[in-house]
């Protein structure tokens, strides 16, 4: 916002507070002027051109990330402060309704990313509304809105089972996962991210809204991390476990990493996915009230760190080397071989991009217990070779199973990023 | 955060984001100069002493709300962004032990409220932690802990029915309510109250871990509002149908207003009650969908104001005065009686303090739709007299009623505030 003040962007001064914000936002200390009517676009000139990732960096905690661009944002961007997630199954019947739903989306995404309603209000009173208004007044609040297909996407009802990617397979059925089906799967994912939570509800409402006829509401689901505000820091957060949580994830920041990583690559994929990337989303439910009695040693042998430093066990610094073969004095391992970390650190061979929040649903009515638990959501090149190898390891030997279980799944093949004038899909339709 | 930093202490500068802030949290452009360790606490010296109002006014929006005092915090203090809200019930079965309770929850409350950990950590790594952790590094975030007693409290358990207030009646069944259990009563309730939603959940879920043998949870409930972030203006926030919620909330920063309004008075008190007030909370879901569907002219003589601007219809401000009896060239009411505005107003006899929340909660299973509304909260001194009178009124006559429903319900004597070294409750027990 100072930088929203015309008065302040000849002689600009960045305060301390707004110094930490962007370091933490961004983990880049990108610091550009800002100038124009626009001023809360921080991007540089021009920044539709360049990487969403590269322009996402330098955006103020209320600040504009663009929607155009090569990629989706809301992959790479470094995360917000709250998500509102949303899966529809198509209740369209052509393929010429699902261009049209994924026309009116993006312009209306285009236009939410900026902090604007979703079209022009009308002039007549007589009318309902365009845009459902709670979000009048408030700032773009880094809003992004990233769009993924589900395998059923791919089904025999638009002819388009040919094209369903190969790395878009059905997940299998892990050790202990207690799927239901109304938190799972879904034709379309949509997750709306944000750092203000009715910014991020408005978003998804009026998605919704604007679906009708052609896509219903399969399933939803707010998540939140703790705000900027409360951390100007920027340390990795924690999950409702009181452990850091992200500690390991890459630094997509790389180019190199980030194709590594996250985007899918042309020998897998089919041309329409260049520029895209495959999402998972596991709704995990914590046994809030089995961990909170376990004890301190207990915990940290769970994840295999510290838990008030986030250091690997016997080590002083969050991102000291985990020396997984280290042993005691005894000659047993320090880093226990069933802790979260030296399971899913799989070698150092195959890595995700973490994105996940905590979600919290009010009590569970059958047991009286809190119904929380983290939104898992990871963007990974290739399933097949990352997540799916991974979950299998954890599934069958992760000591933190006796404290959580995924009781909701999906994979969806998120859709390349759309140009100025295109739409996000028009790769595929 | 800037008065965070000692070298800033001096030479204070206050930016122009810093008083936009201060004067939307607090009402009030005090701006007071912080020093000491504890600088996040931003009150005038000694203000413990001081009305928690005051106090509260003066906090920045990361700071810490004084959690003793005269009246509990979290009543007459401006709204906070987030609120976690639970009703527990009592499973001991002696007064005594509901003593031990309220001395824990003051202690740990006290301590949440200053943003540290609920007790000092123990050098035992074989014990469970004594904090769940997950706000660790956190800011205060301006957390207040407001706690009340349901009618059930006063049952034959404790050997308290005669100390039950006239106030504390069992709310009627008013029109068109479709009242849920699970979503209702209960013998305590806590309204948790924050800047961040991770400060917040924090402080409910271990304040229920403490209750353990105690108390257990009879409902939860998380709400938000737009964040100061969004809004630095501090504007009027948006209900979920798009229209500024609260503008004709009384100023009860005048301490005659909040004797009238809020705080019980002792004409209709046991002397336990001094300091106290009555809460309501309603659950109030909106058919979001239908709301979607009607005129901007229908929703706009629903709520009997204009959407953009707040203001009475055919005025232009949002504070302009409302003129029920005006009439157009027709003879035409201007604002329609059935108006949500003019039945609330009671001809400006009755009123209370509202401090309500949105709530979303993914969607309804059986109907797809959006599970969303109006967690409703008042203070009043006398339901009596205010509350029940008005909801009676509007459930038989709000245009609002074609869409909305009320699920959830309770009334709760708020108990007074505690001084250092006592205890909530401790003019009760």
């Amino acid at each position: 916002m100072t930088t929203n003040d015309p008065e302040d962007a000849s002689s600009k001064k960045i305060s301390r507070r707004d110094a930490l914000k962007l370091a933490g936002v961004g983990g880049v200390g990108l610091l550009l002027g800002a100038g124009g009517m626009n001023s809360w676009l921080q991007g540089p000139a021009g920044s539709s051109k360049t990487s969403t990732a590269a322009a996402s960096a330098t955006a103020s905690a209320d600040g504009i990330i663009p929607f155009y661009g090569k990629h989706q944002a809301g992959i790479l961007t470094p995360m917000q402060d709250f998500i509102c997630m949303a899966a529809f199954n198509l209740t369209a019947t052509t393929l010429e309704d699902v261009r049209k739903l994924f026309q009116i989306w993006t312009s209306a995404s285009a236009r939410l990313a900026e902090g604007k309603f979703i079209e022009e209000e009308s002039d007549n009173p007589h009318l309902p509304p365009a845009d459902t208004g709670e979000s009048a007044g408030l700032a773009p609040m880094r809003t992004t809105l990233t769009f993924g297909l589900g395998a059923s996407f791919f089904d025999e009802r638009f002819g388009l089972a040919g094209k369903r990617p190969a790395p878009l397979v059905d997940l299998p059925r892990f050790n202990s996962d207690e799927i239901r089906k109304e938190w799972s799967g879904g034709d379309i994912v949509v997750q709306v991210c944000a750092n203000d939570p009715q910014v991020a509800f408005h978003a998804l409402r009026n998605l919704a809204r604007i679906a009708r006829g052609k896509a219903v509401l399969h399933w939803m689901q707010e998540g939140f991390q703790r705000t900027g505000a409360a951390d100007p820091s920027g340390s990795t957060p924690r999950n409702l476990m009181g452990f850091k949580d992200g500690s390991n994830n890459p630094n997509v920041s790389e180019a190199a990493t980030a194709d590594e990583i996250v985007w899918a690559q042309p020998s897998d994929n089919p041309s329409w996915m260049a520029g895209g990337s495959y999402m998972v989303m596991r709704r995990i439910r914590i046994r809030i009230e089995v961990w909170d009695r376990s004890s301190l040693d207990d915990q940290e042998a769970t994840f295999g760190r510290h838990r008030h430093s986030g250091a690997p066990l016997s080590k002083a610094g969050e991102f000291d080397e985990l020396e997984l073969d280290r042993k005691d004095a005894k000659g047993n391992l320090v880093i226990p071989a069933n802790s979260h970390v030296a399971l899913s650190h799989m070698d150092g061979k195959v890595k995700i991009l973490r994105r996940g929040y905590s979600y919290s649903s009010g009590m569970d009515v059958k047991t009286g217990q809190l119904n929380a638990g983290l939104l898992f959501i990871c963007f990974n090149r290739d399933p097949r070779k990352q997540f799916i190898p991974m979950q299998q390891k954890l599934a069958s030997m992760d000591k933190l199973n006796e404290y959580i279980t995924h009781v909701g799944s999906g994979l969806y093949a998120c859709l390349p990023g759309a140009s100025t004038g295109g739409y996000i899909g028009d790769t595929l339709f």
